[in-house]
């Protein structure tokens, strides 16, 4: 049986399915996806208010997008771009705002640093890296600081870490960091529209991809079943939920980040390695908005609306119209502490600053929205953070391997556990995919 | 109501008792004390396999060890001690090993700048000290690196801060390490026997001291009622346990540490900033060791019983006979990484290599005790580590404040949310004097 019907679940009971098991998806929540959600713009169309992109070298959720059904469109990116880094601001076109030249070597030289680093590391077990302990010692931020030498570069770095973590770089290992960059092939991967991880958008958003697997998968889904309890056995699990069924199976595939595994209760309690290691995963925090327009009007201004600072909270900003091309859609995100101070604010403080920003990028259009749509995924008791769970410093040496190790019949899902893309869509399916491949050889 | 039978639920019922309010305490386990327990030696007298001494400025739970009408002893010390340093050896007494001259000077003025800075963080809210996000963005480790010079004062100060938090530097955020080490006045009173944390012991075991406290509130104490969830509205609380009953009240003291309180379901949800906190202050990870022997041979030697090495498994080790002065007894700790090594081998394998140490410290007569006595804090449901819990970097910044402040009728308390003596009898002892302050002025 399978806890959790997000994409590493779903995609695991998928295989399992086929490879011949029986299996039964417990789902805390009403509805299937995990951290992928459709809300609806004014008009009717959806739109992701949790993850969303895709890009190259995601090979697994393109197959499943493929086999689904589902198309991708393009992320809108033509027109150029706004960057704001300290004082300065760029209004540019390609992949390099023209800001101060010892600031782009600056972060150039980084850049080139971090990426050959992330390679020594992006192997499967980043523990085993040389100077593995040395890097799992230190915070990102403690090996930024030495690795970027100008303000420019410094904050530079720090806006693209919240942009991929949604926490700062002190908040996370050093290592946990450069394994990340490392199975995703690099900083550039991460960070790109078009040619990396925010490169295409599904046609009916992302949802769409859990939704058809548990389609699928139909009755063989229960929702509304937050598991509390799994005892468990070498020859099988007995699980609890709070208000739905009791579920006895040989196996049980856990599907839910780190730090919600940390709150099923394990009879017997689960060894100290893997318990310490849920303990020091905890997610980043994310509010992530979209705000509607009667359209895109950035584009009428040869913008793209993509914007970038490291002096607004609203650090990060793309153009999400719907595949439609109607209304015009601006995501944004809030993350690691502006998501702090966010979540301090009332809502109305909140989208007043979120407009506030716009404004200062887009102009005086960007006061009045249509809609204002936001989610504060810490607030969600069944995700409790967003983008993903990330490792704290000593802990992928300490506890590393407790990350995916079976125990008896205990399996481990989730995209924090893959080796590629960890933290994304494809992170997900990869994991599903390799807990089907632990369990059904033992059936054969 | 309060959950956790350990020192601070123990102490904040007694408090809201003697205030006039209607108190339950709910308690997991079958036996109060928490991370205070006492087992038994060969002849029955009782030995501590948890928390055990206590020493001057530890005001609060040496008022109550009076008022409960307990004695204390002195820890033994009279000898030589024990120290090992990289491969130097030093058999000494007083306080400080002869060692390399070099070494002795690189310590000392590190923990001249440690005590120094730490009197800066001192404060309830180290948050706010000078330089604190600086602190709190980087690990012990990375700080201790640019204090300590030579690889003696390293592996000395891995050693303490080992012996202190159960913890490698490369685990906590230095601002957590800091505002630990200023809670207690400074390093010498958290590593001192004679003169600090390690001086006294009580006579019977400090189980006593939650024991004697537990007769007093009388029928007040449930055993085995492990908290699953808290209901939770401004006008109060419904608490429900697992197998045990299900309690209103006017207000809940949550009195067990962050890891185990997150693992209770709130419903509403927690505030992100309560629940990020709670994800990131893991367990420390302790195997504590009592080995017997017939008498305490090693004090005919002129040796004390303490005994230190950074290149031993078994770092620290002091003289643990009880009152009566029979049978001779050697505590030892297996911390952090050496307990996840200790943890990973069989029983056989850790007594060996514990044996060894032993051997290696005190001479052949240690290999054949009457008894092996040991904890793995780390295995246990209703702790899941020790010595206490710790801070990651950059949690005390961005979600310090969320450590004590109420949220409706929710009070926090335990040794983590103290500010002096954290991680100590004395500082469960504090919190729970310090919520019932924050409830007893409401019911008057």
């Amino acid at each position: 049986m399978v806890i959790g019907a997000g994409v590493a679940g779903l995609v695991a009971a998928r295989d399992l399915v086929r490879g011949g098991a029986d299996v039964l998806v417990l789902e805390a929540r009403d509805r299937v996806g995990g951290r992928l959600l459709n809300d609806e713009l004014p008009g009717g169309e959806p739109i992701e208010v949790g993850g969303q992109w895709v890009g190259p070298g995601q090979d697994r959720v393109l197959a499943l997008i493929e086999e689904l059904g589902l198309r991708t469109y393009p992320t809108h990116v033509d027109g150029r771009h706004i960057a704001e880094v300290g004082s300065s601001r760029s209004v540019y076109t390609g992949r390099i705002p023209r800001l101060n030249p010892l600031v782009l070597a600056d972060i150039g030289q980084a850049q080139y640093r971090l990426d050959r680093l992330a390679r020594q590391v992006a192997a499967a077990d980043p523990w085993l890296a040389p100077r593995a302990g040395e890097l799992d010692g230190q915070t990102f931020a403690t090996w930024l600081r030495r690795t970027a030498h100008t303000a420019g570069g410094r904050a530079f770095l720090r806006l693209v870490t919240e942009a991929v973590f949604a926490a700062g770089p002190e908040d996370m290992s050093a290592l946990w960091a450069l394994s990340y960059v490392g199975g995703a092939g690099g900083l550039d991967p991460l960070i790109k529209a078009a040619g990396g991880a925010q490169q295409d958008r599904v046609v009916g958003g992302t949802q769409r991809i859990a939704l058809g697997m548990a389609e699928e998968l139909g009755s063989r889904v229960i929702l509304g079943a937050p598991v509390t309890d799994i005892e468990w056995e070498s020859s099988g699990v007995r699980v609890l939920t709070r208000g739905g069924p009791t579920v006895r199976a040989r196996r049980a595939v856990v599907a839910v980040p780190p730090p919600l595994a940390a709150r099923i209760r394990f009879a017997p309690g689960l060894p100290g390695d893997r318990d310490q290691l849920v303990q020091r995963m905890p997610m980043g925090r994310v509010i992530k908005v979209n705000v509607a327009y009667d359209e895109p009007f950035w584009r009428d201004a040869g913008l793209s609306g993509q914007a970038n600072s490291t002096v607004r909270a609203l650090g990060a900003v793309l153009d999400n119209t719907p595949f439609g091309g109607s209304p015009g859609v601006l995501v944004g995100f809030l993350e690691g502490q502006h998501a702090d101070a966010g979540a301090r604010m009332t809502l109305d403080e909140r989208r007043a600053q979120v407009i506030d920003d716009l404004v200062g990028y887009f102009g005086p259009r960007a006061r009045s929205p249509l809609a204002y749509i936001e989610r504060d995924w810490a607030e969600e008791e069944y995700s409790r953070g967003c983008y993903g769970a990330f490792a704290v410093p000593n802990t992928l040496t300490r506890f590393g391997p407790a990350l995916r190790a079976p125990i008896g019949p205990l399996h481990w899902a989730g995209t924090e556990t893959a080796v590629k893309w960890a933290g994304y869509i494809d992170g997900a399916a990869e994991s599903g995919h390799r807990v089907a491949g632990e369990i059904l050889p033992r059936f054969r």
